[in-house]
């Protein structure tokens, strides 16, 4: 087997005619934005104190510690952003924040390596000691992600030498020698993290520490043993599986607990099975994966069916309504599918990564970048949602800034950094997965290899590549799941194709132009049978959109409509949003007439034609507040 | 207008093929069963400690309050279904038990007439600083209600001495002179007994404090000034509307709060109504009757959408699976139809108190008299059920007893007090709501009339009346909502018929027989689509029940079923449970084969003709734990 080789963020520049405008967007306006926020200097957004921590805890200015105790990891999550976000624009004023944040930062750092702002400012005696809940890990692994970023985008590798003292400092502190703590994170982050920093360093203690996290998890006492674990768990959405601590991972057959924190589980634990190459623990996230994907995953790439404990809950209940569906845990799972992606190129993967991204991450930022959904429900009501104990979690606006803001950072250093989710790389082999246009260069060791790529999706299924480089490279194409008719050819002259995991092999020439087409018609998509909650409905899916009817385009009751499936969909480019594809679905909606006082009737009141325009989900309440739903009624 | 005469629970005595089993199983299984568990005598029931509270209050034994602080009132219910128990079966047993608690209870009042065991044994110096919480008014009027149970059905006037003290002591604490307390109940319950008492002592004092109390609430401050009140305000489901006290009665357009309290408050406000011949107050009542039966009430006659707080959400807000429809308040639905109907004969209020009665009321109970529900969805999955946060006062199965037992003994003395439920009266005109078989007796003013009335309902629209008296009388019998060909007959003669309101009246000669017959094919109903649950879904109803299906009959996997609405209902005659009507409904269920490992696919996975058995609802779950529904999808 060919070894997987890391991709850089530098080596995949996107330019794409879809993804261009919220890059920019992220790069222009959202990353300074939310600098502002995490200063503090944003009217109207929720207090962050972040930057302050830092300040506080460096000793440049007064204070008390603000925010939540991972609050450090919104400012780990920017940096990153704002490292990616200079391969696309060299900004002299993010340069300089970015400049300014590492020095706060250094200065922050005990001399031990320690620097949890939380802990040094809040309960300087209580360091590891609520490994938890308490989030040190967690925050670290953020930074350490920072520093990667920082390193690579920038070349400074100064948050690199701060996380390589605190890094140290952990691996000191945990394992199984004579004084060490044996334990593993309360909120998973670190492993994966540090996972980047050994392939960015080669450096083997990285890894070594991941695969210790990830071995060790699931061990008792572990963190069960602390007084703070043992006075959550009184909360029965509290206890080891909300830390995925139920089992060691080659027991884990359902993914369970705290959803963000299992799929950041699993991604770092496929980081360490490429690695390592143990079969043991590729088949287990095999069987993770088909458990979330085939049980326990939203239609729009969404998983966490509630908000009491923000977890998994069994298999096939998929509330529409009442779901978490975390915009970080979709990010999570993205994550997690590139990971597999890298073990074992097979467009399951990348068929989840790309509904992942495309509905339930995408759908976490407004179109203007200042607003964000931290729940992403697949049906509102807002007036029911606002007034439901059981959706208290569901906003039906986004908003400005949350008190617990780990989303908007995150979808941030998505959208900088979504270069790195549109090839792997094996050996010679390279595996194109998303169709977004892009200019690459790898290092291969034939040579240098550079792909141009430009594409009309995600509104219709055409990408060109054009390749230079040496001969022998493979490029992998995917065939997306919704993709009919898939072609390739090249210089204008058809390919016989011989796929594998659906994945069309080709095999690159100098100067070679290629061409995929495909064709993706709007369709009806059914749920399992068991998805009580989707029963005798259908959602409608256009390449890797799924869509979603809006009471702006629709009036209210939008849930009294019944599409009619045997009516075709009709596609339409509209100028909504600078031209999307809308769909509009045939059907019936009642009578209102009999219904003006009567709450049941006998069976028989009429019907008449009716017709929903969709959208693709992910623009949802970008043009105000109303009723919202991806699965119609369906005969 | 002829006045409406009070109906005495003497008058009628229920004789019916239906009912005859539930209320025997009442008179000779629950009622002993539930002096047992009262009594701490029940192995596997959570202790009661509601008859050992009174006596340790009475000074017959040492040790600590147990139980809610309304746990009086579970005696209280149980001495009311026990003395209506006596007029079926005059048990030595059930006499010598109610003796034994009267005394104690004589004993444990204190001089002043103060008597809740609660705060007698827990917080003596705290009586009636927790008007909002304490419960001292609700465990009052349930005594209250057991002393005029006892006196109409034993003729022992003691208990209701008892409560004469205690009023008198009510009645100096709460009013507007100088020294007494501006407030009103934070349980409603003793206005509806007040005016019960005031109907059966014709003391006007009764009457007067109902009144003060029913047209105090919604004034400010009450007891909103206390520091229990505001303390439990924290949470939102607290606040004034969970005590109905956001707004003065006349103001209140919508049920709002706590659905038990909401019912007995409008029990008792329409009780004071049908006193004072006040019209705004029955017109405030007319339009809060629309809001709960056009838009807030489950098809089962069930009240109250959600768990946390017990109550009302909004408009059309009816979710099967997570609601709360509390055996307690379906009863006080059919209380406040009861009360409606004395105000105004109008099937629109026997169509729902008979649906509340036979639905959500009687699946309250098991067919072993020993099981209870306190919540009554409409759907459930049973894995899903104990799983989830939002489900979590959903119980898959019947239990023994409650630590908050107030279903229980409620469904006990509905059972046993069923004749009650019958008829009304207005000067010498009966009503007839229900044709459940009955021998009745009322004292007119041109002598006594005499009605028996043999029936075969619920299962075929058919019953036989049979008339002793005098000449003149009038008989108005309902015409159900789900009746087609309702005809009269006397003597084997038709009857021309001139309905009013719902009702087909008839002058009773001496020695007539009068022949009821209708039609009542099962049938569909659909909701009203703004109800978004049962959106593209219907029911099945025939006569006063709605069916449901269950995995004991049809295997698991209910919700994927879809009914064929144009094909007919095949009615059939099954020896279930001593004989009921079964209903199958025909339609297509999913091809499993295509979903073995898929959760999301293109529409049109085959589906196979399938239909599914259905059961009148209340007697879900006496078959073992599974699978039930009510709304199935339909096409």
């Amino acid at each position: 087997m060919q070894k997987e080789r890391e991709i850089s963020i530098k080596d995949v520049r996107v330019d794409d005619t879809f993804w261009n405008g919220p890059i920019q967007n992220a790069v222009e306006k959202v990353v300074p934005y939310q600098w502002r926020v995490l200063n503090d200097r944003e009217p109207g957004a929720v207090p962050s104190c972040a930057v302050q921590n830092f300040k506080i805890a460096a000793g440049l200015m007064e204070g008390k510690f603000g925010g939540f105790r991972f609050q450090d990891s919104d400012l780990a999550k920017w940096i990153e952003a704002a490292s990616y976000s200079l391969l696309y624009k060299d900004s002299e004023e993010v340069r300089g924040a970015l400049d300014e944040i590492v020095s706060v930062i250094e200065k922050a750092q005990r001399e031990d390596g320690y620097m949890d702002t939380y802990f040094i400012l809040e309960k300087p005696q209580e360091r590891w000691k609520d490994i938890a809940h308490g989030h040190e890990l967690y925050c670290a692994g953020h930074m350490l992600e920072a520093a990667v970023a920082c390193l690579q985008a920038t070349g400074s590798d100064r948050l690199m030498k701060v996380m390589e003292k605190c890094v140290a400092l952990i691996r000191k502190t945990f394992g199984e020698g004579e004084g060490q703590m044996s334990s593993y994170p309360g909120h998973e982050e670190i492993e994966l993290a540090l996972m980047k920093a050994y392939r960015a360093t080669g450096r083997e203690e990285y890894k070594d520490l991941a695969e210790y996290f990830i071995e060790n998890r699931g061990t008792e006492p572990g963190f069960l043993r602390e007084p703070h674990f043992k006075e959550a768990q009184k909360s029965r959405w509290f206890g080891p599986a909300y830390h995925q601590a139920h089992a060691k991972i080659r027991d884990q057959k359902t993914a369970e607990g705290h959803a963000v924190r299992a799929m950041y589980f699993f991604t770092g634990a496929a980081d360490v099975a490429l690695e390592t190459g143990d079969p043991t623990l590729k088949k287990a996230l095999e069987d993770l994966w088909d458990n979330v994907t085939q049980r326990r995953m939203y239609v729009t790439g969404g998983v966490g069916s509630q908000g009491e404990g923000e977890c998994f809950t069994i298999d096939f209940d998929l509330p529409n309504d009442t779901c978490y569906t975390e915009t970080c845990a979709a990010i999570g799972l993205a994550m997690w599918a590139l990971r597999m992606l890298r073990l074992d190129p097979d467009s399951r993967y990348s068929d989840v990564m790309e509904r992942a991204l495309y509905n339930n991450v995408l759908s976490g930022i407004a179109q203007d970048g200042e607003h964000y959904f931290y729940v992403n429900p697949l049906q509102i009501e807002p007036d029911v949602a606002r007034f439901r104990k059981d959706m208290e979690s569901v906003e039906p606006n986004r908003v400005k800034w949350f008190g617990c803001a780990c989303c908007p950072p995150n979808i941030t250093r998505t959208l900088c950094g979504l270069g790195s989710y549109v090839y792997t790389r094996r050996g010679d082999s390279l595996y194109q997965h998303l169709y977004i246009g892009n200019k690459a260069r790898f290092e291969t060791e034939k040579g240098t290899a550079q792909l141009s790529c430009t594409s009309s999706m995600p509104w219709q299924g055409k990408a060109e590549i054009t390749y230079q480089g040496p001969q022998g490279v493979q490029l992998y194409l995917r065939i997306p799941e919704y993709a009919e008719d898939f072609k390739v050819e090249k210089d204008g002259a058809p390919l016989a194709l011989a796929p594998e995991k659906g994945y069309a092999p080709v095999t690159l020439t100098d100067g070679g132009v290629y061409t995929v087409t495909f064709a993706m018609k709007a369709r009806y998509l059914e749920a399992n049978p068991h998805v009580t909650e989707d029963c005798a409905k259908a959602c409608v899916q256009r390449g890797p959109f799924i869509y979603c009817a809006e009471e702006a385009d629709n009036g209210p009751l939008l849930a009294a409509f019944t599409a009619d499936l045997s009516a075709p969909l009709a596609e339409e480019e509209s100028g909504l949003f600078g031209g999307i594809v809308t769909v509009k679905a045939t059907g019936t909606r009642p009578d209102m007439g009999p219904w003006e006082k009567a709450l049941y009737r006998p069976a028989g009141a009429g019907r008449v034609p009716a017709e929903l325009t969709l959208l693709p989900y992910f623009l949802w309440n970008n043009r105000g507040e109303g009723e919202m739903l991806v699965w119609m009624n369906a005969r």
